[in-house]
């Protein structure tokens, strides 16, 4: 007996301090470890090279001891997975989800005897993370108050980085050094932005994209951000280390949970290509299957809209000059610019059905818009109350006769409370007006006043909408929440967001966005999801009347690209129908292009610079690549070896047109086609600010 | 030409800068005068005494100069108004509204010419006066980050009052001198309130009641409290000057509004009378007539309900001993003592029936009670899901083959949020299930986190849930809800509030409600509204088990009284069913005592000392007399002048007993029947907590 019992207390006293896991093929290590302090901490290494040196983890409390240190080893777990799973819809169709997992179950000391449980998945392609809080007895009702994960890189890399804002992403790009992060003149600069919120300069938000000088990239984000603030990264700019930093609630707390709980998975995606991260699906393999059980009713789709037209200022969203425009009967007079029309919505219906576009969104159809924004006001919008001119049952049979979708647009102004209260009745309109789609919009500062668009309650809101469109099966697309996390796993109705800077900064913002912005978007705001970016601009200067010095920051072909490069199931083709018309040889793309996928290929790949990208079409043995660049023009070559063996092909090749440049001669483009097969290498040259758009068919 | 230009200018600037008007009958007058700084001032006076000293008016607004000085009066308007209403429900048939108002249109100077009305109505019983905000060029959102209305009193009067707390008003009365307001200790010893947040210590909540030396009674309040935060006052010891102080928001601001806008009124209720300050209709008068139209579904009631069984611990409102208590199908395990369950209400049902009582509530009869209180949650109940031992559908059909209402319960535990986003479905179920009323809660910290029970946002919800009431024809009585101040006039259907410290708390808090405390509620919680105090209580003592302690205040007839001295259209009688069974010649009075009345008239009143009030029932020759007192037993004489001349009745007085008093023999009570008339002067005999209630019934 006394041999037994030594031996259960070797046992006990035993579990190592320190582990070490490889990722299944050895290519990432990742070793945990506590300190003298008991303060549990991880390293990360891609072969030899350092990701992270050891950085801390931890969690503090409100109102009781937190988790961070006085920790012992009190259990080990560690197991290997390997299955597959189909998307709904998506990049590829099958994908597989391949780790090492470490469950380390960590004990404090003391009369609470507490414990966490820090689980890590450790991919070829990366690593995620997070802490569990198990049911215990001295744990129920707990509140954030800050997290400790450190992300401590070993030198100082090139970082591309938006500031770390609470309410908005919609800041164009900074490449900088880590030690030079200082987002002030950013925030400063972003004065087209509806709402800034960023307290600290040395903020960035994830996905935060890093490149090492010995080549190794690294992105850092989160998955499956549920329930949580939006994590963003403060840097030590002295000593490149970057430590969470939550988005804080209207009285200055991070999350109120209750255990059983745990924080979203952190992500690192890391790899010495950088075609490999954008090729990840870490973070949707980090993400929870499907919440819908039927999701045959899912269909991407593309879209045209009455919407550019606002942008550009030729329409408005309003129906008159302002609320008290009255006539004697107490009706709105109209100032005759409202874009939303019943006349213009059946011209873009046409326009919609004669090529093949599925869908057509209205924004600016539903009263509210003489007095919409800026003012905090939280009674604005209902809903379902069209304009005059807006005939909703005319335009919803005309658009069925034509086999035209219908997309609705809930514009909150950020009164979320306004919104929750006629969720349900604006779903129910949608379903009675047979809308299969809906585009929110959160411009403006949140009510509940004090919380911000990337808190722990709008987290919670926007799938709380996503769930509800999902019981009306209708799929949604929203613009200004917090950017994605890889939640359109378990939500597929949830198609696309915005939260990052769109296409529509070059209508309106002087500075637009600069020619190396959708480069880089791959790499940041796309990690955690599609984004609808509004591509498919064939008027690239002067097209907001008045405004001579804005212009579109590419080429005619790059906005061809961008379909390929950027994906999303929800492509929008934005520009007017008139600015297609003379150009409907080239508008031949966007009629062909798919938006979901059998599979994909990363050809060529550097943020802020170039990318190269290939998709094949679902259920087809049709390619479509799309290649892009910043302000340099590029020649480069792409092999079509993903072809099939044997077959030949006919590719279409829309490229910019001799002398083409973003800013002298954007309309510029050519248009060729050539047989091509697996053994062919193209040439593609690609203007300053410019792309090549190419689909490739099976010839018979 | 010349002439004219100097003569209206002339006219421009003759306006006095002081104006002073009369009440009606000249009982009260009013000083309005901008100082040299052009700061708006007013003073109040009452015949010889001085009821307010010159006190400043004004209010301070964010990220803009306020309005608070620099003015010149640009315009006067005063008018006499006088006419009268009846109101759906009440205390008397008609109400008259008799007033000389005063309508002063400030100007400031500079750029923005901003004007700024400040609205007096001065009755025979008080003041009204309130901010308006006209629509004008320079002013459209604005945010009121301050208001300096000032009740600067002429001397250290004795106060009633409660602390000024953003959350909750549940303290017991405290009776002091201005200079010695201290509300800490009235704080810290409120441990049985949910939520406390009363950050000033000098701060007291309205209604405030007042009494000089000079044996003036003021009372002071508001009127119409609609999209503006409660307003609580500051007092400075050492002056005796009051001034506003608003209920914040999340972010420390006060009230969000958009030009033309208007505070509530400020009331000033004034009477050397105490009679009177309790009679007066002042702020009934300042609020808007119904807004709904049709009100013949409106049905004032008496109720009996499962509840106090809850209060003092006998039965629960949960089903099981906690969330996580399953069975092996995941099924709640019931724990035994759940109150709502079929039987126990078909128990309630079947004794309302008996005795002709309208009404049973049940609390506790939906699921969520397990984990509901304390910790900020969001989702606790969905207001739709009944326990498993409640058959909705067999109590209502029950209820109805009984003749008997259902009274709903809608406990929000204050997560708001959650509540509005299920409004329509908890007032869809009400309908469905034949539910004609509903009692809400607010029992916790508000979500919107940040927000309080008293700011702006919440009041909003109040009135936004009254009008969805209304839109479902159901009636509604509110717990936790911010002060009444008269909008029941204007939503009939918004029965009564708590909003107080009700007879519960001689349940469940060892200090209970002194014996003072029903002489004090008239003259300060009642002011605004009825009251939801849930009188009745038959069993005094030892009514706790396991608390010995613990008993109520008052003797049993004093809780008979009470029907009478605290009005409500919704009354309970909140003992369980056995405890009034052997005493059903008491509960004779609860059976046959009114909710609503013709006519009422307050024949003795002291606040903190004593009450007497007679009511004459709806179209019916019948008296109701209740008459209390505090600790002290009195003798004291009730003319019965209020008769018809000539009409002999009947008169039932249930009287304290031998020996009766509320600490030591509370349920000592006698019956006697007496033949009186418009001649009569009873003697009534209160003990010690005592009270004495009659029924005045015409004999043939």
């Amino acid at each position: 007996m006394r041999t037994l019992f030594v031996s259960l207390l070797v046992a006990q006293i035993t579990f190592a301090q320190a582990q070490t896991i490889h990722s299944p093929s050895h290519k990432l290590a990742l070793r945990f470890a506590l300190n003298a302090a008991g303060e549990p901490t991880y390293q990360l290494s891609h072969g030899k090279k350092t990701v992270l040196t050891p950085s801390r983890l931890g969690i503090l409390l409100k109102d009781q001891a937190g988790f961070d240190k006085g920790f012992t080893v009190a259990g080990i777990d560690s197991s290997r997975h390997d299955d597959t799973w189909a998307p709904v819809w998506g990049e590829v169709k099958q994908i597989r989800n391949h780790y090492q997992e470490l469950a380390v179950t960590l004990r404090q000391a003391g009369a609470q005897n507490r414990r966490l449980v820090l689980r890590f998945r450790l991919f070829d392609d990366g690593l995620g993370f997070r802490y569990e809080f198990p049911a215990q007895k001295s744990l129920n009702y707990f509140t954030v108050s800050d997290e400790l994960t450190e992300f401590n890189l070993p030198a100082d890399h090139t970082a591309f980085w938006i500031p770390g804002d609470y309410d908005t992403n919609e800041y164009a790009y900074t490449r900088s050094r880590l030690s030079a992060v200082d987002n002030r003149p950013v925030v400063e600069a972003g004065k087209s932005i509806a709402v800034r919120d960023a307290p600290d300069a040395q903020a960035v938000a994830t996905p935060l994209m890093l490149k090492a000088d010995d080549g190794l990239y690294v992105n850092i984000h989160e998955a499956a951000q549920v329930n949580y603030p939006a994590m963003q990264l403060h840097v030590d700019r002295a000593t490149h280390h970057l430590k969470a930093q939550l988005v804080p609630d209207a009285v200055g707390t991070k999350a109120y949970l209750q255990a059983p709980a745990h924080t979203p998975w952190r992500t690192l995606v890391v790899s010495d290509k950088a075609t490999d991260i954008i090729a990840s699906k870490l973070i949707l393999n980090l993400n929870e299957p499907s919440k819908i059980a039927d999701t045959g009713w899912i269909k991407p789709m593309k879209f045209v809209g009455v919407w550019w037209e606002m942008q550009i200022g030729t329409g408005t969203w309003s129906y008159a000059d302002r609320t008290d425009t009255l006539d004697a009967k107490g009706q709105l007079i109209p100032h005759g610019r409202h874009a939303a029309n019943t006349q213009n919505v059946k011209r873009y219906i046409d326009f919609a059905a004669k090529h093949g576009i599925q869908g057509v969104l209205v924004e600016g159809w539903n009263t509210g818009w003489e007095d919409w924004f800026g003012n905090w006001k939280e009674e604005v919008f209902d809903f379902v109350t069209p304009y005059p001119d807006f005939n909703v049952t005319n335009i919803q049979q005309y658009a069925k006769s034509k086999g035209v979708s219908m997309i609705m647009h809930n514009e909150t102004s950020g009164s979320v409370t306004n919104y929750e209260r006629r969720l349900e009745a604006a779903y129910d309109f949608m379903n009675k007006h047979d809308y299969p789609a809906v585009k929110t919009g959160y411009v403006g500062r949140i009510i509940p006043r004090g919380e911000h668009h990337d808190g722990q309650w709008m987290s919670n809101h926007y799938v709380h909408v996503a769930q509800v469109a999902a019981n009306h099966r209708v799929m949604v697309d929203m613009h200004e929440p917090v950017r994605p996390t890889g939640l359109h796993r378990t939500y597929p109705n949830w198609l696309a967001c915005e939260a990052a800077r769109g296409n529509e900064f070059n209508a309106f913002d002087p500075a637009g966005n600069p020619p190396e912005h959708e480069t880089i978007l791959p790499f940041t705001r796309l990690m955690g999801g599609p984004m609808d970016y509004t591509p498919g601009i064939f008027k690239l200067k002067n097209h907001v009347p008045g405004h001579p010095e804005r212009q579109m920051h590419t080429t005619l072909t790059k906005q061809l690209a961008l379909y390929v490069t950027l994906y999303s199931p929800l492509q929008m083709a934005a520009d007017l129908p008139e600015n297609y018309e003379p150009h409907l040889d080239a508008f031949q793309f966007i009629k062909d292009v798919p938006v979901d996928w059998d599979d994909t290929r990363v050809l060529l790949a550097e943020p802020g610079d170039y990318l190269a990208i290939a998709r094949q079409a679902k259920g087809k043995d049709e390619w479509y690549l799309g290649a892009i660049t910043d302000e340099q023009a590029r020649n480069q070559e792409v092999k079509l070896d993903f072809l099939k063996l044997g077959q030949q092909y006919e590719a279409t090749i829309y490229a910019d047109g001799k002398g083409a440049s973003w800013d002298k001669n954007p309309e510029a483009y050519q248009i060729r086609k050539q047989k091509v097969s697996s053994k062919t290498t193209l040439k593609l040259q690609l203007a300053a600010g410019g792309g090549t758009a190419i689909s490739i068919k099976p010839l018979r």
